[in-house]
């Protein structure tokens, strides 16, 4: 949902088309076959549904399931890993950057393949923090108790004097202020994966407009999801800073 | 696991086979409509294992799905919840009895409607706890993080002068001690809905023995898995004291 915010409100007119596999969610603790599994019926039933482009916009199923999906679908297939690295390397000073992420992404270890594809010379330092999806979820994006998980989780990047640090799960963003805050205001600089992939694609929209099918008159982007709790809503409403209606399916 | 390890303890030569649907977990967090579904799916696969009894070793499962798998199969059916009830109803002295579980368990008021039933004089206080699954799952169980999120979610019901608590979630068990100590030793006795089950299952297989398919020379316990990762195969450790041969189907 974060990802679709962004692209939301980076390309306004743009038409979405938001698959949430609320049902089956979290992608983070589940092993790569069942991700890549999910993944290639999630993106069935986007291309049913009409989309003529894809964003990978988790990055559990980015870090497991984007080669298979590109192998197996012919269009254009987006995932919030590689403009991340590519913001992530052109940011840092120091050479070292940190990501944090789910066990699934941080287990993949493709965040540190990827940056020393770009720069072999960058160290890159990984911290599973399997807790931040739930605490979120719970709707704790400001409790004392998230503090102190957060300062257990980051003090080992906090150790090793990164300068950036990439927040490498979409949920992250909720969480920003108090990472920022965590890491120090001045010292590091958060990559968020949402807001990376939405410029991407802005500026592959602009040299591929045949792709960019925009809302018509009276059109509303659509925001499918395999189950409807309160607490989903009420997270969507959190994020899209409106209520959101999601059609279950 | 925390109800087969149970079971295992009670009836060591019983036949076991258990699913776990560790692809879709968590169950708490998803609305009844998905739990039920998933739910008949899981006791199909059971039944066609050869299953002769089926226990829903799930709170959530249990509160929202019982009805409906009774209705679709014919076969004895037992869950989590009735059990607890029973011996919550018989412990309490005070009258006020406390429960705690999942969101989807809570938000169901089975616990309340289902004490009612029995005594309708009992004072039934609930609370949602929904970071206590991941929490286990993260093996945080004797974590200071874990203590208190705990604090902040037993601190209504310790108010409300309870005697009694259900533990409504088949993960509790392994924060038995902690939620223990901070409800007070002598002050709250904890029902493990795990441990009541196995217990009521004991009986009946005493009075019905045509049930009571029991392992053979040679012949093991069989579980089943919708997924494996390893920190599943930890927590199976755990709970079951030795390494586990998790089956993924």
């Amino acid at each position: 949902m974060t990802v679709a915010r962004a692209v939301e409100t980076m390309i306004p007119d743009l038409r979405i088309i938001y698959y949430g596999d609320l049902a089956r969610t979290p992608y983070g603790s589940k092993s790569p076959e069942t991700i890549i599994e999910y993944s290639v019926h999630n993106t069935e039933f986007l291309i049913n549904q009409g989309a003529q482009v894809i964003i990978i916009a988790c990055n559990s199923a980015a870090s497991v399931a984007s080669e298979v999906l590109r192998q197996n679908f012919n269009l254009p297939i987006f995932e919030v890993i590689s403009p991340a690295v590519d913001r992530a390397v052109t940011t840092t000073h120091s050479g070292n950057i940190g990501v944090i992420g789910t066990r699934a992404t941080i287990r993949s270890e493709i965040y540190d393949r990827k940056i020393k594809q770009v720069a072999p010379e960058l160290k890159v330092f990984s911290k599973a923090c399997p807790l931040l999806v739930p605490l979120v979820e719970e709707g704790w994006t400001d409790a004392r108790e998230t503090k102190m998980i957060l300062r257990k989780y980051l003090a080992p990047l906090k150790q090793k004097q990164i300068d950036t640090l990439v927040l490498g799960c979409t949920h992250y963003p909720l969480l920003k202020d108090l990472i920022q805050h965590r890491m120090g205001k001045n010292r590091v600089r958060l990559i968020d994966s949402s807001v990376e992939v939405a410029l991407t694609l802005q500026t592959y929209l602009q040299e591929n407009p045949q792709f960019y099918e925009t809302l018509q008159n009276g059109d509303v982007n659509r925001y499918f999801v395999s189950d409807t709790t309160k607490a989903a809503i009420s997270t969507a409403e959190k994020i899209f800073g409106r209520p959101i209606d999601l059609i279950k399916v």
